[in-house]
This record gives C-alpha cells, sequence and structure tokens, in this order.
C-alpha cells in the first residue's frame, strides 16, 4: 500500500513547541520589570510573521524576533545586559537535550523491516541536524530531507528527487498546515497525530482542512496497528 | 576525466564576504560613540567562533554575534535602539542583490552540454536558497545542495548519496578549507579561485596547502580552457 512512511520531527517525534513556549514565559519574565502592565505575548508573533520572509523558521530567527520584540515593548528601555540573556536563552534552547515522544523508538523498530522510512522536517538547518544527531534516531530512517518550507512545492520537488510515487507516499506529523495539506494536495496520503500543543503560524482553520481526506490518530503507538487495518483491507 | 563539476557559491559565484565587512564596517561606526577609543573589530571574530557550535554559519548567527559583541564591548551601554539597528542590517544583508562575479554566466554555459554541474554551498539554509533564487542560477545545474559545514565526512556523504566516483569529481571554489582540502583528502580533484578577500575561518596555514595537489586559477574564465588542455594532455 505505502512504500515510504515519512515522519515530521518537531512535535512529531520529539517535543519541540514546549521549548518556545518555556522560553516565550522566561522573556516575559525578563521584561517584567520594564513594563508597567504584564505583557500578553502578542507582540512577538506578529514581529516573527514580519520576519518570516528574512529569516525563515528556526531558534536563530526566533530570538532576533524576541530581541526586536523587547526592544519594541519596552521602547528601548531594555538594558544590554538584558538582551545579552535573550541570546543565553537561545544556546539553551540549541543544546537542550531532545525528548522523545512516548513510543517512537518501538513504532519506527516496528516499521523498518517493511517499509522505507524518511525524516521530513522544516527549519533550521544547522538546528534540525544537531537535534537528529542528539535525537538518536538518525540511523532509523533511510534518508532525512531538510527543508526551508513545507509546501506542496517543496514535497513535490523531494519526492521527484526521490523517485516516490505520492500515492504510496504516507505522511505523518502533527501540523495540518505543514505536513498533511501539502501532502494531500499532490495526492499523497496523511496521518495527523496532533501535539498537545500547536504554534499559531500551524494551525489552520477547520474549514480549510475540511473535504480531506486524512486520518487522525492520538498517539503514534495507534500507527502500526493502523497500517495492518489497511493491509488487511486490501487483500 | 570528469563526470560533475561542482562550484561553491559565496565568493566563487557570487559577491559575499564584501557584504559582511561592510555590514562589519556599519557596526564600527554604530558603536564608536560608545567607545573610548576606536574598535578593531577583533572582538566579533571571537565571539563568532565561541558561538559557532551553537549556530553555525550564516547571516543569522553572525548577527548575534555581532549584538552580543556590542553588548560586551560598550560594556552594557549601547542602548535598545542601536541593537534595533543590527538587526535591521541583517535583513538588509538578507535581502539585497546577489551580484555574479565576472564571467560566471558564461563559464556555466560553456561548460554545461559537457559536464553535469553542481553547486554546494554551505551555511543558512533559507539564506542560501533564496540566495539562489536571486542570482538567477538556480536552471543551471543538475543539482544544488546546502551543508551545514563542509567536511570530508559531508563531502563523502553527499557523493555516496549521489553516487560520484570521487576521481570523477572537479569542486571548484574560493576556500582552500571548505572547498580545496576536504575534496583532496577523498580523492577527488579541486580548483581554488581566491577572491580578494578571505574570512579569517577560511584561510589555512601554507603548510596545511602544501604537499596538496590541486590547481589555482584566478578568474572563473580560465576553467574551461584549463579543462580543454586536461582533455588534450588525457588524449
Amino acid at each position: 500500500m505505502f512504500d515510504v512512511i515519512a515522519f515530521d520531527a518537531d512535535d512529531t517525534l520529539w517535543h519541540n513547541e514546549t521549548l518556545y513556549e518555556q522560553t516565550q514565559e522566561r522573556l516575559q519574565r525578563l521584561l517584567a520589570p520594564y513594563l508597567s502592565r504584564p505583557w500578553t505575548g502578542q507582540e512577538l508573533y506578529a514581529v516573527e510573521m514580519r520576519n518570516l520572509r528574512y529569516f525563515g523558521y528556526g531558534v536563530k530567527g526566533f530570538t532576533l524576533s524576541m530581541i526586536e520584540t523587547a526592544i519594541e515593548v519596552t521602547e528601548g528601555r531594555i538594558p544590554g545586559r538584558e538582551i545579552g540573556q535573550i541570546i543565553e536563552f537561545a544556546r539553551e534552547m540549541l543544546s537542550s537535550p531532545v525528548e522523545l515522544l512516548d513510543g517512537v523508538e518501538e513504532v519506527l523498530e516496528t516499521l523498518a523491516p517493511s517499509y522505507r522510512l524518511m525524516l521530513i522536517t522544516k527549519g533550521d538547518l544547522f538546528d534540525q541536524e544537531t537535534k537528529i544527531a542528539r535525537s538518536g534516531l538518525a540511523e532509523r530512517f533511510a534518508h532525512v530531507e531538510i527543508l526551508s518550507d513545507k509546501t506542496s512545492a517543496t514535497y513535490q520537488a523531494l519526492l521527484t528527487r526521490q523517485r516516490i510515487t505520492p500515492q504510496r507516499f504516507l505522511m505523518v506529523g502533527n501540523s495540518m498546515r505543514s505536513d498533511i495539506l501539502p501532502v494531500l494536495a499532490l495526492g499523497g496520503q496523511a496521518i495527523h497525530i496532533p501535539y498537545h500543543t500547536t504554534w499559531l503560524h500551524e494551525q489552520v482553520a477547520s474549514h480549510e482542512a475540511e473535504g480531506h481526506s486524512y486520518t487522525e490518530l492520538a498517539d503514534i503507538r495507534q500507527l502500526p496497528p493502523w497500517l495492518a487495518e489497511q493491509h488487511a483491507a486490501e487483500q
């Protein structure tokens, strides 16, 4: 039924968004003394979106946006020493341990004999490479691909390069926007496994998801039984 | 003689280091009012080297290092507004036009019918992708590869993935450290075309280059006649 099963990495194989949320909370605490009322964090998202076309995804762009936000919301009152702290947040994010989601290792081990497994992630090349290395999972995948963005065009180019038929390609990930919709648009199949929290930018309105045929699972450990069922139904 | 000719991009196909140098000069002018004596820029390199294992290569890491250096050398006296200026430098670097070196387009056109041409660059994925797009050269290459670093190990992995025999692989670039020595170590061949200025980190001591067999050309336009000579000598 499928030749290739590809997995997203951040928030599909390992925890990631929580690290961004914790860092944003640290930024809020750092800025509190310079603000007359508590900061909600809203401006950061606006700055990130404004900077996306210059910086792309990943920790370094996020950090530059945090610094810019800190200057904006404090109207320049934030001292250099505190901005140095924000750069230290980035170094801590970039060297923090990679925590796998429950069940990931067993699932990859179960599927490896029957499918060609791929990892497809987006973001900063250097950051993603070091995370893959720290995850200990690199050897589990026949191919690892780091994209600057996940769109139908970038998936199409990847499938062509790897000579994969879309109809025999299954993508597994937590983001409707990056992992599910662009793959369905190419005639591929997709499994959505929501993470407990989703970055606003990766969320899609429910009407955008409507009318598309994909499967939602609550946990990656449900993937092997789901595949076995598909296989049985096909016989 | 060669199946594949691969080109480095920054300072081989288009100007790059000059943009970093101009930005560093802008930083020096920005900091001057906060310093009792002129700043030589030396500390920036030390901060960049310290941050390399966290941030990797590219404009965003360079910018975080510029901000950190600005805070350090002014002992935190630099105001937020000026730090915002440094982030603006980054946006300008990331959106500045890509200026091709003289002769690049003709050379690629001359070689395209006889060789499989590749582009192999290192640095930030998003930044390099947008530069390749802005250069207008993407269509000239059968394959484009963006690496986080250029070492014998990363070249070896690439040659294996692309099923290229090292002995039939020629790399062309301006950096002894990134383009020449790691390729020679694998049994490949290399052409060094120095750019008028080289980032300290990419320089190698002359004894490291000694004993290695590679060709140095002054200008990329000398590449097609050099290849023709090799071909004639082989007959």
